[in-house]
């Protein structure tokens, strides 16, 4: 009897070493499924060869595996509006019963009569009023629960679902795929840091704590011995084209090995992690597919691709075409 | 024979689980070896078992479990003067011949003279004139290798010993317990970042996308196709005080759950740490070995603890007796 338990027990702990060994394998067979085979993916399986195999010349150590990725355009769409756009204006559409002034002002009411074409008008100082009147005057805890609110009801225009729902698969992949590698994974984005905070970690499996993005600034105060952080109408850093680099930097303090953007706010970035000593990898997600997302490039007003695109070509960045190098888009796709 | 070989393989992984369990057991006896039994001791097991165990009404989720430390007087001594602050002074030395302005000038002609009355007269503005010259005007990566040369070299005037043999033993043991039990251990300094984030891997097992602290303005350049981040000499963020809370919602993007600190500079981020609902811990480290390292508090111009030890009483935050919670503050003693 004693032996049979023995045994059994033996067993158990066999066919436990034998799973775990079956899912590495299972791993290493699926990696990255909705990408299709092709230069692209290629350059990404070579890649994290090199630098994760301990013989390779370009061995990397694990905690120099450092991946920044852009959001918008880069991890999900930016069209026909940013997400945090169609947020403020939600927002500013919320809060005009407390506002009568913002029906006779712009960019107030353009943005309440979804008059799309004034807003554009209305440029970046017009986009900073609004994002101003939209995410300060409240706390931290407040604004993230309003993030978290809305996401839970907007719905894209294009696809009709939950904007957490339109992160690209492919990219979801390629992130898992780099942590099992030993890659740490950023998101560096021109957005507001808390405005991607909130859902980061569920969504992207990129904790709050590797999140690096535009910010406003706070104040701390005691009320009713409660320390609160509240939200101040000023901006505090704005992550995006040679503010990036400073970002990495000044939040990250280590320079990636690999960097992924789509459009020229991504340019300094790819240049700070690939223009330098051992081996470096840059991507670009180039929106090609007009039916199954968007496509646009050089002529785009949000998220034009046009230096960085020209700087692909110079530095041997990979350039996802979107059309021919997914298999999906979406993962409900 | 094949059941002599199942039977062997079976207990070679019955003796590895029995090896793991054994090191988790002698992990247990081993706990914070150079604290003292006692009360602040005893205050840090609790709260990690109430926090750790699964089945506590206090538990919490590894991924929420960050703590933050103070780096100058909690980590390592802030006396006689900051370590930063000495090597500020060694880097205008080192600096003068091609400034023979400062012969003349103060601040820096009482850096030079070591005229340290002088230069505290000189306050705040007058550091932040040493700060600027001795830490602005090179790249990012020049600096660090800057920071790295002098530690190298750079020793403690009463110990004789480099800084980095300096830190405080039972604290570096308390990093690892609390990391070995899922904790992210973060530093939040009022200290420069990019005077601490060279070292603080190797020091303190803290990455240096781990460590929160002051910070000068840098900006991207391409010199030659080459991107470099050329340090600017303006003030970019100070992490002291309220701009403890702002910085960890700055950078780290989540509260901590236990706070670390031995100031009034620490006195809002304790605050914002445990002024919260579910289990929260805060800690002061109370400068009261003279013998074996100093003795200071409520009157002391360098590391003020007034306030907070006052509020360290109300709030029931452990203060920690260097001279009798401590067996030893340094690994050499």
């Amino acid at each position: 009897m004693m032996r049979t338990i023995w045994i059994s027990r033996c067993l158990l702990l066999l066919l436990l070493s034998m799973a775990v060994t079956s899912s590495a394998l299972a791993q290493t067979t699926d990696t990255l499924p909705s990408w299709n085979e092709g230069a692209a993916k290629q350059s990404i399986l070579n890649f994290v060869a090199a630098v994760t195999h301990e013989r390779s010349p370009d061995f990397v150590p694990a905690p120099q595996r450092v991946a920044t990725f852009d959001n918008d355009g880069t991890l999900w769409p930016e069209r026909p509006i940013y997400v945090q756009l169609a947020f403020a204006l939600d927002r500013v559409k919320a809060l005009a019963p407390q506002h009568p002034e913002w029906r006779d002002r712009q960019p107030f009411k353009a943005a309440l009569d979804g008059d799309m074409k004034t807003l554009a008008r209305a440029g970046e100082h017009g986009m900073l009023e609004l994002v101003m009147a939209s995410h300060a005057g409240m706390t931290t805890d407040e604004f993230a629960r309003i993030v978290k609110d809305w996401l839970a009801t907007a719905r894209h225009p294009k696809f009709n679902r939950p904007y957490t729902e339109l992160v690209y698969q492919p990219m979801i992949e390629l992130l898992a795929y780099l942590r099992a590698n030993g890659f740490k994974t950023f998101i560096v984005s021109g957005g507001g840091v808390e405005f991607m905070r909130p859902w980061s970690e569920q969504v992207y499996g990129v904790p709050p704590e590797q999140v690096v993005g535009s910010s406003i600034k706070t104040k701390f105060q005691m009320r009713g011995g409660i320390p609160v952080l509240f939200r101040l109408p000023e901006i505090n850093f704005i992550d995006d084209k040679a503010g990036k680099p400073v970002g990495i930097n000044e939040y990250i303090g280590r320079r990636p090995i690999a960097a992924f953007g789509n459009s020229d706010g991504d340019l300094e970035m790819l240049q700070w992690t690939t223009k330098a000593s051992g081996r470096r990898f840059g991507l670009i997600v180039h929106h090609t597919d007009a039916e199954r997302e968007y496509a646009y490039d050089r002529r785009s007003s949000f998220g034009r691709l046009d230096k960085a695109l020209d700087a692909a070509a110079v530095n041997s960045w990979t350039v996802v075409n979107m059309k021919t190098d997914w298999k999906r888009i979406f993962k409900f796709q």
